[in-house]
């Protein structure tokens, strides 16, 4: 750590050194005024790393993304509690993920703070339901301290958002210099009782071990595999998946289906589950006629682990004490050959996962249209999948975005539900003046099919005219090669497999971002 | 009132005809599956519309335009925490602008929120900041009732906002029909001891009479003139000026300046000041050297009216108190010609000044550049100001749109900075799909020019990378007429007054809305 320049360091100086000195190398911002003096100090500290959101939606989706791929957490610079409020819907899917974050919020000047001055708001009611750690820096000395501590917060507890609110003056006064980081406390381990019990509970006939996204590593992925070809039980993943580990030669857990029919039919027979790094599921909305829990009473629960403790350690242990043998991949289905003629989301789907590249993120948001691809993908070469969490939507372009800065060695390929990426394009220009290899595809079937569904499903089929409006993405249609371009990203247009093969083809392989607007029926 | 169908009415229906009979016509939305029921009712109930915002940034902040010009609230209908939370910066400029805006939240259903679904969020702490008003339904016969109250309480206290949070089981359930409305109370009337002393304090030399948003009525200026006239006094007006009319033979109150050291400079001399709806002005940020209150202690201060009482009402009994003779309007500068030759912000602000038509709504998010447009209009023919009030900028595209919903026989003329734009630029595409007579003029300075004024303020001249990146939109340039293309809204780009006045002239003339990216040195 450069200690020549504490005499004149500033508070925010000594925040920027303290991060870095924990390992923190990026910072997702769109600041204003109340925090230029972290932006002075962002410069000053070597190794730190600036990125322009131009909508904080942007900021707090990208270091969402970032977050789950580098698997320490970026900085966000926000501003005020209204520069804040923009991207509390990308946080509230960073806590579902329980990606790490650490939130910077400039504040007024902590004298000016009663004068009730146009931007002044409640920040603390406005972050509260999305922080895991929440603090105000109240000296500029202890914002260092404050530093060290909100980055190891957001390392604990399996990972969580921190936000520390820096009042303006404080920022720019002279501070003794950097603090010392904090190490996080580590995933807590799991007693050989639980491993004993979730042993028995794997037992019965038609047991199923859910594992969670914790769980989603290669190690993770092959000690569940070996449990499952020793006991017999069915594998599954419960939501959310905040990152997997997928393709050629891994198992390829079951999700559970979004409809609620659908889940309980998956659990339908089902006696006995063991969780392990997964949640007791539910259903997404509360359907009149189910129940929120989609497993019920008469099906057994043991718990392995919590999705906050070493669940890969209490999956090696489990392992060890069913005595399962080595992992033996599963023959894969064939890999399919990329769809022709008019396209349709199965279509795209099966296009991608027959010429995606050996290594791709794939950063998933289309909830209508992406199902397919969880199974298409299977036999696809391996890769690590990020997908929306939290159900705010809006949060592919951005994420896709953070995983690229957090991997530019590899490949990143945006499956994204065109009613979605209308909540955040602006992600587009950020990948266009990084430079980041990302290549979107929409599912451009230009309404909230998800809406239009449900409006099926409670028997309205005929929509009246507000309805209609409300649910349809047409009158006019997006033209998404133009939005693009008007942001700096080159696009195309594919309306058959055969067009969307040629596009992927060369988006793939030219470097920068590339948007293809895949137009579904 | 229809009552034939209220024996299968649903909460939901219930609820948007009490809406109706109380005077609400419009709902701006963006919903979820939480919400479908109030689309459904949207449908069923005559004379209200739905108008579709892609991001709820352009819902609330449509809102926030509709109240303005029509006097009385739009509803916003919004999914669970994180949709209520994009559309949290736009409630804060209303909130500020004392916008009348009714919420309503689709929240889980009753039974399904201790499952802590994906989408669930503490609803309260989000909305608490931005809410004058707030209540959560709990029973489908209450809802009518509180839509009751909800109109109601967003029309008293000078215009506040209301939150209605509403479970997804309640609004289809059945219930007994529609509330009846209740009358909103009047703006309380000001005693004649408040009218003596304002008489009192615009005696001496160098008085002040500082009126607020409330005031800035065609009555409230022609009061406030005849005031000035007669006593000497000098007329200013407050912040946040939520609306204003303006142009030939009106009054034109000097604005307080935005930079610390001209706010200051305006009230050099200044002994006493007399508000009349306004607010004692605080400055924008608390920069270090300068007060938090504009004027001084050394000052007297008179309070005619709060901006929540009768201020137009005060203004005309403190005309008869002061026996002003009747308002002779100003001789009013010379209206300035079109500019000519390459393009600065003064000079988009000459040109527009010069070609505005009759009857114009501007509404204005331009700091930087838009300071020119005040002095600049004071000849236009009259029109109506609508600006940003509470600096979460990404407010004017959705704005405007609202301002044109609200009065479709007005052109209105967006005038917008490109980084504030560039926070909800899919509001054009609801100006598209209405077909609203919105002309866009973007002054595209490539930058986040204010930031970069307060580096220098700051005494950095030279900025480090990180910097330049946080402050410039450049690399690569946002091509505006691209990506309002992209949206359904034909765009030009213009270098010149020439270009300018050509562009803006066929915009005027041709019906739904238009872009000008107006590109400034």
């Amino acid at each position: 750590m450069d200690t020549t320049t504490t005499e004149t360091m500033t508070g925010a100086e000594a925040l920027v050194r303290t991060a870095a000195a924990a390992g923190v190398e990026l910072c997702f911002a769109n600041p204003g005024t109340t925090e230029m003096p972290v932006v002075v100090a962002l410069d000053r500290v070597p190794g730190m790393r600036a990125v322009l959101g131009l909508h904080e939606t942007v900021v707090t989706g990208a270091a969402d993304g970032y977050g789950r791929m580098a698997g320490k957490p970026a900085l966000t610079l926000l501003h005020l509690g209204p520069g804040f409020a923009n991207g509390i819907a990308n946080l509230h899917n960073a806590r579902r993920a329980s990606t790490p974050i650490v939130n910077l919020i400039g504040d007024h000047a902590s004298w000016h703070v009663a004068a009730d001055a146009p931007l002044t708001s409640d920040i603390d009611s406005l972050a509260r339901p999305v922080s895991g750690w929440l603090r105000h820096s109240t000296a500029p000395d202890a914002m260092a301290a404050d530093m060290a501590e909100a980055v190891a917060a957001s390392m604990e507890d399996g990972g969580k958002i921190a936000t520390l609110v820096l009042p303006h003056d404080l920022q720019d006064a002279a501070a003794d210099g950097p603090a010392t980081p904090r190490t996080a406390a580590p995933r807590p381990g799991v007693e050989d009782a639980r491993v004993a019990e979730a042993a028995d509970a794997l037992a019965p006939e038609g047991a199923v071990l859910m594992i969670g996204s914790p769980a989603m590593t290669e190690a993770g992925l092959k000690a569940a595999g070996r449990i499952a070809q020793a006991t017999g039980c069915r594998l599954m993943c419960g939501r959310p998946v905040a990152r997997a580990e997928r393709g050629m030669g891994l198992p390829a857990p079951d999700p559970i289906p979004y409809l609620p029919e659908m889940a309980l039919e998956a659990f339908a027979g089902v006696r006995s589950v063991v969780f392990a790094g997964a949640m007791d599921p539910v259903t997404f909305f509360g359907w009149p006629g189910y129940p929120s829990r989609v497993i019920g009473e008469a099906c057994a629960k043991a718990w392995l682990a919590e999705p906050q403790e070493d669940v890969v350690g209490a999956l090696e242990a489990l392992v060890e004490h069913v005595n399962a043998p080595a992992y033996r991949a599963p023959a894969p289905p064939e890999r399919p050959g990329p769809a022709t003629g008019p396209l349709t989301a199965e279509a795209v789907c099966q296009t991608l996962a027959a010429l995606q590249p050996d290594g791709a993120v794939i950063a998933e948001e289309a909830i209508t249209s992406g199902w397919h691809y969880q199974r298409l993908s299977k036999s696809a070469p391996r890769f690590t999948q990020i997908s929306i969490t939290g159900g705010a939507i809006g949060l592919g372009p951005a994420m896709a975005t953070g995983a690229a800065v957090a991997c530019p060695e590899r490949p990143v390929i945006n499956l994204q539900a065109d009613g979605s990426a209308l909540y955040c394009p602006q992600a587009l220009w950020t990948q266009a003046r990084e430079g980041l290899d990302v290549t979107t595809v929409i599912f451009s079937n230009r309404s909230y099919r998800i809406l239009q569904m449900e409006m099926q499903r409670a028997g309205l089929n005929e929509l009246g005219p507000n309805a209609a409006a409300l649910t349809a993405l047409d009158r006019p249609a997006i033209d998404w090669p133009q939005l693009a371009a008007g942001f700096g990203v080159p696009a195309t247009r594919a309306e058959t497999g055969e067009d969307l093969a040629d596009a992927l083809a060369r988006a793939l392989h030219e470097p920068g971002p590339a948007l293809i607007e895949a137009v579904i029926a």
